[in-house]
């Protein structure tokens, strides 16, 4: 971070997003979920998908994109599943909501799973999958979002960033919180390429026949404007490095929430200028001691996390990391020094906070 | 394949496995079942997996390493999941009979998880995953490995190959199965590249040092006398290609088969010499109809499937595949011509054969 990095508290950045939203029509409930899910991103260290948002989500909620005078509706329910239709609506809440009856079912049947459909964007999968955590479960959770990823061997976007977490607790260890997208990399990671003026590494994405492209700009350009090509999934280009396997995983996203919640998938998740891509999304909790006791569960997992994190780095390396633990190390930093911003999002929440005169967080 | 491959008839090639496996104490109906599962493997073009292993499976159990005298043991059961203890067994028929009982459970309550621990190699995880499709199920399958994968920034083998299966149903587009090594790519393949003598692409593998290593002879020897090194996670070398999401998906799949089941788990899973590893399985079935229509799920999943394998090519390539397709169409060409195999590893069925006095199938 560079020396004019701004930090606010994490609490007054979460009361700040709630107000903004409750302004934009949220219910204090709704918009208290959405603010939390918000300000996590930015606590464990993905801005991404942290508050630089705030602005797009107010957008969406003034111009109707996401709609908040819809309450979403229970589709089919069973012991062990549940499928909403979210009307459109803000994709955080009724996601929280959907989880958390998700952890219900699975505290009186042992696992239990949920799918939304017309939805919207929901900010972090990882959020979600850790909810189970404190109820001793195994989290899972999954969205489809808009098409940009480009088949093995195509040449034309066929799936998201679609993004897959899983979460287990642990003990002294915290957690392991895998939150990965099965493309190779983000947009937003083409994007810090594009802003930077540099060339994409080869085997991040392909032009419009379908070749290995390293021009950022000509990436986004094609995208925006459904040219063809768009960004390889995990594994890159072709099978030489297992790109069918980062296909493969992103599909399996896409059944698992756009065609199980009976939605759209594949290349008709699209954003289109004056409308959102209605995305779905699927969440999942199995219970520990259904298996065996979850003291042991945990027990083991301290060890199994504690010898990743420990064992020897390879030369030139410092450390080795276990998935989540970057994140959850950057977040006690947060909580120790506040919640770092760039000074053009603060300047951003100013704007947004003063024109529904909310008041912004206060600079450390 | 060459013109000197040799062709046998699918079942002829089962009924020659399972006899060999009752010569070797096996019961009728277990050794069906690892025969089915060894022939699934070379008819879905999986020969890694497939009959060449007949004479290390046979190895196996006569020399203790698989046990044929034991009962697996039911250590919790609930409506929503099963742990099995194999002892020691043949990892096929316990696998098989686990998913069956998982698949059950799941018709009863909608979805069902079943863990395996002390088991042996269960040949490929996909067979088990499809075992769901026939009941309008989700099917998932895994399985923990001996380690030899080498975690991101690390220089240790930490996980197996561990790989994970999802198989869903579609109707004139067959199904959607996905069966994946979490590494970047197997051993077997790092030994295709050590027999040709040709240096693996660098993003495979690491050496003692945990640096990009493109020797296959040095790797494999590393692996054998466990100097460190080894093969990365998909998404290779670091953090550049995203190689911190294959090693989270490998320890995924190590904390649902090993952890969950309470067994061993990362770099204690280890072959040695005169013992195997004792490696854990992970199962799952989701009824679809609990969220919708199969019906309408299968006709979506079509749509899906042929808009992915109509796809346009990328210039060079002639076309776009989803998962499962290239397994399906080699499938049906073996069962209009038969099973190919090498001539050697037709020599060594029949030497295996002729140990227990079992004739070989007919080369058709």
């Amino acid at each position: 971070m560079t020396t004019d990095t701004i930090r606010v508290d994490r609490a007054a950045l979460e009361d700040f997003c709630a107000r903004v939203f409750q302004a934009h029509n949220l219910s204090e409930a709704d918009a208290t979920i959405a603010a939390d899910v918000l300000v996590a991103a930015d606590a464990r260290g993905i801005p991404s998908h942290g508050v630089a948002r705030l602005p797009r989500y107010v957008l969406g909620l003034a111009t109707g994109l996401m709609l908040t005078d819809v309450e979403p509706e229970i589709v089919r329910e069973t012991p062990t599943s549940l499928l909403v239709n979210a009307r459109g609506a803000m994709g955080a809440p009724v996601s929280a909501h959907t989880m958390n009856s998700v952890i219900d079912k699975a505290r009186q049947t042992g696992a239990a799973f949920g799918c939304i459909r017309d939805s919207n964007h929901f900010g972090i999968a990882g959020y979600y999958a850790m909810l189970a955590l404190p109820a001793d479960m195994l989290g899972i959770a999954m969205t489809n979002t808009a098409a940009l990823g480009v088949p093995t061997f195509g040449r034309e976007p066929f799936f998201g960033t679609n993004p897959l977490a899983f979460a287990a607790p642990a003990d002294e260890e915290g957690a392991f919180v895998l939150d990965m997208a099965t493309t190779v990399v983000t947009r937003g990671k083409v994007e810090v390429y594009d802003r930077a003026e540099k060339p994409l590494p080869e085997g991040w994405a392909v032009d419009a026949a379908g070749l290995a492209a390293t021009d950022p700009t000509l990436i986004l350009q094609n995208l925006t404007v459904q040219a063809g090509g768009g960004i390889l999934p995990l594994g890159g280009l072709g099978e030489l490095f297992s790109g069918h396997k980062g296909y493969g995983l992103a599909v399996m996203v896409d059944i698992l929430c756009g065609v199980l919640a009976g939605s759209s998938f594949g290349a008709d998740i699209a954003d289109q200028a004056g409308s959102s891509a209605r995305v779905s999304h699927f969440f999942g909790a199995i219970r520990i001691d259904t298996f065996r006791d979850p003291r042991a569960f945990r027990r083991d997992m301290d060890h199994l996390l504690r010898s990743l994190r420990s064992s020897p780095p390879a030369e030139g390396e410092e450390r080795v990391y276990f998935a989540g633990l970057k994140e959850f190390e950057y977040e006690e930093a947060c909580a120790r020094e506040g919640i770092p911003l760039t000074p053009k999002v603060y300047a951003q929440l100013k704007e947004t906070g003063a024109a529904c005169e909310v008041a912004p967080p206060a600079v450390l």
